[in-house]
């Protein structure tokens, strides 16, 4: 079988600017009051995100044979959820970042008050996306929409994540709880993602599954690298401020077990979302792709 | 006709120990990791509302015939968006309040961070609650979860409300931008609370206007007798610090408009609300009570 070469950056570029084209007719436009919280929600919105989130959704999707346009809103409410998070993770009482994707923070151009309410909204508005997605079928909205939730949430979701990473901070964790940290910080929103475009696209249970475990293994993937180029990267490579996390001693993958065993795992999470990809009857290729440029982009 | 005589707070105090009851089941435990989020959540989820948004849910509802079993969870979700954004408001850089009903804000009792995060995560159960509902239809479940996002968001929602008072501080603002503030911060999720109801029990579209306009003067009641509180009541009646808003020179009601025609706008909004329930066909007597409730609440 000759499988066709798939170019993932054009790949991501092409939906990055269906994404963005979407989102900025679900956004209320800066000339609309209160202008200052439209401003603030713009400004993070559209500073240059890889919008992988979205992307990852829209190749799941495609795989089980979805229609892009059945695919592109809940991408943006997954965009939104993903932005707020940021929003909110950068504030002081947070992680205290003053620098996000090369630009001033969302607190740093506007204030905190608004940088709060700017979060509160996307994540409301990413609801609403889903509710009003007259693409889908109110069965298939009603259970994106318990999907994002529980992804974004708690107990087991990106804001339990962030909560345990921030009781991290004052004590020394073991490799277990890193990964739940990880698992829930970041992987899933991202199983989310994957779990929607398979939801979208018809697929059964047990192929969803297997996305669910492709996901978590692309999700870690994904946290890995970042720790690691935090470690090994540039202020103008990453856009944001290098080596902030071994200042602010969090706990990351090269602090707990080193550069050599982070490669490896980097390996292993590889191998295991192929895996998992090989337990469907589906084309894999695009998915298998994503996860190759992921455990590639510290390289 | 012999209008049976309806006991508003026994019908508040009996609808709350449903409501809490319903919340204790959705909301993760005390010993569920992260243990301080979720202590964060229920210390301001149980803090002792009066639960007054799903309490309006379920007399719109049981008004067009809903049974109450399809209208606590709702309920539920309404009063998690409420909570969040007490929470929200409540920080350093918002309304830097140290107490509400009676006891310590998440903040202070907490932190900065995990109060952000635990109405971070209480916006997001609030969907999923909706979204996981099984006594509703999908198709209910999304118009429900479309209101609830818009009355919490923005550009007409709770958020920008918020965002426009906050905007407001720092100047002299008019009556219509006051009126304007009131609509949205807290009239857009009275407003949701009681289209919910009424979209649940089968309500038409003429049906929903008239609901509409009865819960916007209701709104408007709710937050003028909140501001002539603020003014004339003690610390041990509000639960709050009493005549805060004055010293931070927070635009109200009285402050714009003095007493006498402060209390003459709340006669005008209880007599429009009421006009409003005249224009529907069915047994308006617990909404009627509930504006009266609401208009005497400052005597």
């Amino acid at each position: 079988m000759v499988s066709s070469v798939i170019d993932i950056p054009d790949f991501f570029a092409c939906n990055r600017a269906l994404v963005d084209s979407e989102l900025n007719r679900l956004i209320p436009s800066e000339t609309h009051e209160p202008v200052r919280l439209h401003r603030a929600i713009r400004w993070s919105v559209f500073a240059g995100g890889k919008r992988f989130r979205p992307t990852l959704l829209i190749a799941t999707g495609e795989a089980f044979g979805a229609a892009p346009e059945q695919l592109l809103r809940t991408g943006c409410a997954l965009e939104m959820i993903h932005t707020y998070s940021l929003i909110h993770d950068d504030l002081p009482s947070m992680d205290n970042d003053d620098l996000r994707r090369g630009q001033p923070t969302c607190h740093v151009q506007f204030d905190e008050a608004t940088a709060i309410l700017a979060g509160d909204a996307l994540q409301a508005l990413a609801f609403q996306t889903i509710a009003e997605d007259e693409q889908l079928s109110p069965e298939i909205r009603v259970r994106v929409a318990a999907e994002l939730a529980r992804g974004a949430g708690t107990p087991v979701g990106m804001v339990s994540g962030q909560a345990r990473d921030l009781e991290a901070e004052s004590q020394t964790i073991n490799a277990r709880a890193l990964e739940q940290i990880h698992l829930e910080k970041t992987g899933a929103l991202i199983c989310a993602a994957a779990r929607c475009g398979a939801i979208i696209g018809g697929a059964n249970d047990s192929e969803l599954n297997a996305i669910t475990d492709y996901a978590a293994n692309l999700g870690l993937l994904f946290q890995i690298t970042d720790d690691l180029l935090d470690v090994t990267a540039t202020a103008g490579e990453m856009g944001k401020t290098p080596g902030k996390d071994a200042r602010s001693r969090k706990a990351t993958y090269p602090a707990i077990h080193g550069l050599e065993a982070t490669r490896a795992k980097i390996k292993a999470a590889h191998a295991a979302a192929c895996n998992a990809l090989a337990q469907i009857d589906r084309n894999p290729d695009t998915l298998r792709a994503i996860a190759d440029f992921v455990s590639r982009r510290e390289a």
